[in-house]
């Protein structure tokens, strides 16, 4: 089921990321080329998804959560190109691919990541992507400098930095994965919701709340694949996170406890979906797959 | 003169960026230590100034600039941070301080400056440091992020890498500057001109060719201080441009045609303002103190 929204959801996004990496002088080629590579990747565009499938569950027309869709992606993929460099966790392997500094170098991978994140801010900016009221559109940017911002996404590596090396109680492992990827999924869902129309607080502060869920469950899950699943499954190097010595669900909690407390954490975002109608089933059947993924 | 309304504009604006540095948690202290070192550092100011001092070229009220002010601050810290990593300049120095990543370390100097390029667009969405119509807000925030992006200053660092090595010539070079450094010095004084008010396109023309001519006036007095200038008055590595064999105007010109040089461009600038009142002269001391400067 998730596999077919996830296709429709490709097409509605893939076709207008894809045509951000024009570039506009010969000499600018190989900046606009280590772009495209770090966003054109096969990706699972989960974030995309979230965005999409958040935008449906309040009634609201996709089309118009387009740019949002696209700038989030494009938040992310500028994080990993930042986060897989050799002076942050030094990743050479990414979805099956070396990582753009070892496709390129490291200042292509440091520029293409800043210019990936001026494009995000960009295209949402763009009422030929983001065809909603002005207001709309700068709360929508607002919303997304932050949680990008050193209050969120960024805030969060920099906790996972500091961790790096000891060990930390799951209070800590939370707070951290809030801000480092929950705060983007946030947005994400959030997004979805604002694009899609006038909705009210308590809708927003339910989707938040499935946001706040299924963002856990990701990073719980993620921590799972990271001792269960096959370098060559992961497409990137499996165990890493243990090499590098950092916490995870399952060495806080025991590989047992962690499926369990994913489980939980899937049952918390369908509940906080109970006054949505089956317009929310997207958002729905994602917290399943979130759970059950293999890669 | 300029010396009284440089400290006008840090009054006005450095207060505004101060209060931007507060850690909202504890584990994220050291982060906004590195964001408010890369940016309270005694730089010159001189996009603010250009953003403010085009907004009163066009009668408006600076305080409606400041946003935009502390905007393109930020992106110009950031852009610092990055560019003096290792894997770019690997610059030691900058303003007589050790450089970012050897105040903190090269993890810090990369999330510092992606966190300082998130809350440059988050200041200028915010209507408290931009109180300006939506609709303006919205064009501002798209010229930003055009100049900051790919097509304008990153651009204009992947062409100035590409270019490193080989001596290039007068075209190629002013092609780089006019990304690398022009994009966002014509961005301060576009946006300064927006912020005012209503100003007709001539109105814009005009600032954007005064911003276009200062601009490559400032790099073309850059590259003579480089070589007539020392280390301890210029706060950085003298010399280091043809350390790193980079195309310089000294170097393709001579040097007494690249100050002959920097003069025309001076007039061009100043011959762009005809139309202005003496609500441009601040513009106009600008142009004449970026030929004089000593460092």
């Amino acid at each position: 089921m998730i596999a077919a929204y996830q296709s429709y959801c490709q097409s509605l996004v893939d076709p207008v990321l894809e045509q951000l990496f024009q570039a506009p002088h010969a000499n600018m080629t190989r900046l606009y080329e280590a772009m495209r590579y770090s966003v054109m990747n096969g990706g699972k565009r989960v974030r995309p998804l979230l965005v999409l499938a958040s935008c449906e569950a309040v009634a609201g027309d996709p089309k118009r959560a387009i740019g949002a869709a696209c700038a989030v992606e494009l938040i992310h993929a500028y994080s990993l190109v930042h986060d897989d460099l050799p002076a942050m966790d030094n990743d050479a392997w990414r979805r099956g691919q070396p990582t753009t500094h070892i496709a390129f170098d490291e200042a292509y991978a440091i520029l293409a990541g800043d210019a990936l994140q001026a494009l995000a801010f960009e295209v949402l900016c763009d009422v030929v992507h983001s065809p909603v009221p002005e207001s709309t559109r700068l709360q929508m940017l607002q919303l997304l400098t932050k949680a990008a911002g050193a209050a969120g996404m960024v805030g969060g590596q920099a906790i996972d930095l500091s961790a790096t090396g000891q060990q930390v109680d799951q209070q800590h492992l939370e707070h951290m994965h809030r801000h480092k990827t929950g705060a983007l999924i946030r947005a994400s869902v959030v997004l979805g919701g604002m694009a899609g129309g006038t909705v009210s607080d308590s809708c927003l502060a339910s989707l938040t709340s499935y946001a706040e869920a299924v963002g856990l469950a990701f990073q719980v899950q993620d921590d799972i694949l990271d001792i269960t699943s096959s370098t060559q499954v992961l497409g990137k190097q499996q165990g890493s996170d243990s090499q590098q010595a950092k916490s995870t669900y399952p060495n806080l909690l025991g590989l047992q406890k962690a499926q369990q407390y994913a489980l939980h954490l899937r049952d918390q975002a369908l509940a906080a979906l109970d006054s949505f109608d089956s317009k929310a089933d997207p958002l729905r059947q994602l917290a399943d797959y979130i759970v059950q993924r293999k890669n």
